[in-house]
């Protein structure tokens, strides 16, 4: 069947089709969706795909994604650099943007710890993390941090923030650091008949008591 | 929120999310993944793209996608081209190639009929099937030749079957071609039960006697 298609076609349709997420069938109907538009609009997608090949770093202070040695979020001076929320990637990073209602500061891991594919507290941004709480006390150990353990509520992100939680525990029982983990339970729009039971089991641990009406 | 990711990353993600069927989560998945690609992997879906820039047309005779005057298909002499098979797009002849039964070739419409949207008949390739049919029959006048209408099963599909089968209905009449039209059924692995009233319909309509055993 592939040798019917014009080499080029097929080309692209194998670098479509290595991208996550995208099928045999969607990497087809995205190539012939760019066969039939315009030069202009195929040279605008090459020329966005070659403008992140120059010009990104990471941020040397939380490792999220930056144009100059710190990210957009460790410049701007309004956000509180005492409260960190310690996520996995930098996507998760925009989805918490998006919540428009956190005014803290970031740290990017890099990951997860997931020991059967290598990946140790070492190949993560944990003495980064430890190096920049140091500093922050430094500066003033009267104020205590805030960090928040945002990793995914997955195996390999509670292992992750387990490990986090037991690392800053003796900072965390001095009184200088406080150690939180965003809440587990039903997500909005769902179904508790649905749900698993292990997030129904967190989010019976994590019940809230109502104050009584008036 | 966008405002806080480097512009050539937004940028990325922004073209990403013109592509049909890849929504704004998606968009940034798939920029985040290259981000973290090789500059030879990025490199290579860059040269990809900028392949089908050039020397891609048309098929003169079907309208499939070509490197040269004829598309492979129409090249191909093993092939029965007296059989024809009219779809709508290049998609299509994908799809139907891979069922690795049909011997004939194709004739690709590049769309459907849809008056709303300003397809009348000139705007597909239908004169150029009506000459590509003379010139068959004028070759040899005592072989009929086989049109097989496989448009999709929509409302515009249907439209262009109906229009082909009443525009060929002279020359089907004098026994010079004979029209079909590829069978509307339940697909396999479906349940009936969920099938919708029309399919339904068609699949009554075409049920087929089965020869009693032995």
């Amino acid at each position: 069947m592939s040798a019917k298609l014009p080499s080029s076609v097929q080309t692209l349709i194998d670098a479509f089709n290595r991208l996550p997420g995208i099928g045999s069938k969607m990497a087809s109907r995205l190539t012939f969706h760019l066969l039939r538009q315009s030069d202009y609009d195929v040279n605008r997608f090459i020329s966005a795909l070659d403008g992140i090949r120059h010009g990104l770093r990471d941020c040397s202070r939380c490792g999220n994604i930056a144009e100059a040695e710190l990210c957009a979020i460790c410049q701007d001076s309004s956000r509180d650099n005492r409260q960190i929320c310690v996520v996995e990637g930098p996507l998760d990073v925009i989805a918490l943007e998006k919540t428009g209602a956190y005014q803290g500061v970031y740290h990017v891991l890099g990951g997860a710890l997931s020991p059967i594919d290598g990946i140790g507290p070492d190949q993560l941004r944990i003495r980064l993390l430890q190096a920049r709480l140091d500093e922050l006390l430094e500066e003033d150990g009267e104020k205590s941090v805030e960090l928040i353990l945002a990793t995914n509520p997955s195996l390999e992100g509670e292992a992750t923030a387990t490990y986090l939680q037991q690392l800053f525990d003796p900072l965390a029982a001095a009184g200088k650091v406080t150690v939180s983990r965003i809440a587990r339970g039903l997500p909005m729009g769902s179904d508790l008949e649905y749900a698993d039971p292990t997030t129904l089991l967190r989010a019976l641990e994590g019940r809230k008591s109502l104050p009584p009406n008036s």
